[in-house]
């Protein structure tokens, strides 16, 4: 593990919010609009984003699915992945851990990604996702990235 | 952790492959058809379940995308439990682990559920994902589901 | 996953550093003095724990083992759990997640322990494993107890 | 992850069971005997290991404690790893996911090692631990290993 990079604070980011929504729109041109959610914010070491889930997100009960919150937290990782080392469409999730904290219920649905750890190998972050209360996550994902 | 049911070989399932596709189509009528799969075949402690992405399931490199695959676990998690309590809609996931293994092709994909452990209030289970060859997967889950 | 109990900022602890430190003597009578830790201070929803790592702990290279580091994860984990619901010994851990983000050298080691979620049944908690630099952790754990 | 080396398979082992055990006794040299455990067969793909806990691997309620059943674990993958690479001590654990199944009760302890990927830099392992039934394992193990 001796490979890490600079300390995440020292770097500037290479993509911010808008240069990291418009390459997504276009690495995934198949995607639902609206089903992926986009970013709202990008910082060094730290993204949020933002999630409007349809109809075709809902379970029994009227919750917000579990494959939806474990899509957005993926995404949001992504996200925090390619503003620190450019657009790479080819960095891929090694390992996806999702807790269910609490019903979530349909409604904006918010990430906030903040990384662990930047190496040049592998990226590890953690994933709060959260509908009104930051303070009480329906959520919380670990999310490693293999960096190609 | 004394709370564990008869051990799972000796018990009929209650319901096989066509229930459970019945009662998951009437669970989730807002999914988009072939969205999530179906049960192909349910035995006591272990559940085969199939799927065919469409082309929303690609992501950039045309490989089906980790979110799909995620989902489709937790669906055939979902199965394997429904199968042994019976049709219980809330039962819900309260935690889910993937590990990404290899590039996931597109093409049909299977999922083979075997349950670890079945408690009255727990369910602990392992899901592979495979495309052509069940000995090189193309990824593994652990799924816990709560139990009402 | 409606029988959440009261927020946790809204409880008092009830136990504190001293309380958890002399109950989890007690309860592991046979451990190894200074190989389990000890809690430096206890609050709502956070307990930090410190630890001083014998030679047995290390691992080839010099480095705090894997093992060490996840056990005193896992103590960090049950004290913050026991802060809250007194003094239960058969509280038990029912999952463990462990990401090794940086090489552990030897010294002292510290681990921050939030509680995510606090239900009647089930408590899971982060917990960051850190030496002398709080902002670059050295492991990250998720950690899920069973409460009877 | 286009870097995966042969199939597992067609691989002979570099290392087998009396080869691992002179090599991780050398390489913990700080461990207490008994206390690491030592494999007893290990072939393409497979390893198991074998356990016999002292009474410091005891915790309240006299079960086999968490950290010793993860410690094990982490010793089994060690072990299937350097069986297919060879004695390189600076194989590190990146993350290790473990779920607890059942009470482990004091006695023999087995692990069972398969390798779900190895590639040139991540190695992705299952881990069975059992006692007297390994139908009815007490633990179960998802570990990764990063290969230098």
């Amino acid at each position: 593990m001796a490979e890490e990079v600079a300390p995440i604070s020292s770097n500037a980011i290479r993509m911010d919010a808008d240069a990291l929504n418009d390459f997504m729109k276009s690495a995934f041109p198949h995607a639902e609009p609206g089903s992926r959610g986009y970013v709202v914010s990008a910082a060094p070491g730290h993204v949020r984003a933002r999630m409007d889930p349809n109809e075709r997100a809902l379970r029994p009960g009227g919750l917000i699915s579990g494959p939806v919150q474990m899509g957005f937290a993926d995404m949001a990782a992504y996200a925090l992945v390619l503003s620190h080392i450019g657009p790479v469409a080819m960095a891929v999730t090694s390992a996806l851990n999702y807790q269910f904290l609490r019903p979530c219920r349909p409604g904006p649905l918010f990430a906030d990604a903040h990384m662990l750890r930047l190496g040049k190998r592998l990226a590890v972050m953690d994933i709060r996702i959260f509908t009104d209360d930051a303070e009480r996550p329906v959520g919380q994902a670990n999310v490693t990235y293999a960096i190609p």
